[in-house]
């Protein structure tokens, strides 16, 4: 493992520290903590499974709230504490070394007002030990955390009328409202980014909100990409430098 | 009541009779059958509640299939019937005034390749009759079909991975994957259409498949207006004359 202190893409005064054998950025975990709806009268938001602590590093430059994120992973969770430390971020970040499966259950019920997370689906390859058939088989059956377990947390953490927003595939939009409709999470914003014009949608963000009253709003789609490869210019809007 | 004849919108030769007392186009009625998954080896689609008929009409120009109009109102039975006559498509389209939620009993289960519906909820304009309490009521409540009622008959008429695809207001996404999945549909291709860009969606169309895998394809967004209020050319181009 080779660690390394890199700039947090976007921000000027902003570093994250990586790990070369590490899943080291996706435009996921840039996509979901702009999408979140974050207003001012929250006080505390959970990241589950947050890495190296990406989103909680975006989510600190756009909320006063508190920012925990939990992470089964040890050397994960070793460079987001480090990256919280050396961005002097210790009193809006913590960063928790615990299974979410287990941890939730000594948590206050009601006590969070948003819930962010980039599921397991997206993250395998941060552990490169696994081989392709293991890969595969995490992906499918999203060992360390499925959807159902996933919102049946998020309902027992979230403050009525408190938000869980997450980042997945397209494909799994059925199962998604499926489980929080299950939970008492009523599916409200969704967001779909397209690769390029004229492209299925390759990414999926949906907000849903405890006790929310039915109806679903559907943003203008986001294109990632520019016909000649390039990040079109409302994704670079991300990466500027602010 | 002025009956009056006009251009299908879009086609040369394709005649639709209109009452000016009713709704008479919506771009709904175009996008569903440009949407639907037509193969050629189907040989029996419906279209529940067509009204005068738009929907069947465009069908008969993208299949050789026999299509079946269902209409419960007797006005709009009989501009749909003579819409059908003057074009010399009475060996295409037949259609059936019967309220289907009676008359689906009557037939045979699995028979259907596929179902095209543009629900009550976008139609109550059609009759000029109700004021705008009765009309809220009507869209409210979907008393002449409700989406519980339209996947149950779905559910017995289609073949196996037969296909329903209807249009509807993004707002009810949730609702309608939840009446899919318990009637056995795999919600399995979606589009949304927004008046604009930058601009929430304002159309769902969305297809499922009869016992279909799990696994959703959005498909590439449709923007209806340009800025400057006109339509968009991927939806004049429906309307080009062909």
């Amino acid at each position: 493992m080779t660690k390394i202190k890199n700039y947090l893409l976007g921000y000027e005064d902003m570093y994250i520290m990586q790990d070369n054998e590490m899943f080291n950025f996706s435009l996921d975990s840039v996509l979901l903590p702009n999408f979140v709806t974050l207003n001012k009268k929250i006080d505390k938001v959970m990241d589950i499974g947050c890495g190296n602590a990406p989103i909680p590093l975006i989510l600190s430059t756009l909320t006063s709230a508190k920012i925990y994120g939990v992470e089964i992973q040890e050397k994960a969770y070793e460079l987001a504490k480090e990256s919280v430390e050396i961005n002097n971020l210790t009193n809006n970040i913590e960063i928790i070394n615990a299974d979410i499966n287990e941890f939730y259950k000594n948590i206050e019920s009601d006590s969070f007002d948003v819930i962010t997370c980039n599921p397991p689906y997206f993250k395998v390859n941060e552990n490169s030990n696994f081989n392709i058939s293991e890969y595969k088989t995490i992906a499918r059956h999203e060992i360390m955390l499925d959807l159902e377990r996933l919102f049946k947390i998020a309902k027992k953490l979230l403050k009525n009328n408190g938000n869980i927003a997450i980042v997945h595939r397209p494909e799994r939009l059925s199962d998604i409202i499926l489980e929080m409709k299950k939970n008492n999470i009523e599916p409200k914003r969704i967001q779909f980014v397209h690769p390029k014009k004229n492209a299925d949608a390759n990414i999926l963000l949906i907000e849903g909100t405890k006790n929310g009253k039915p109806g679903i709003k559907i943003l203008p789609p986001l294109f990632s990409h520019n016909e000649d490869g390039e990040y079109t210019d409302e994704i670079k809007k991300y990466f500027e430098k602010r």
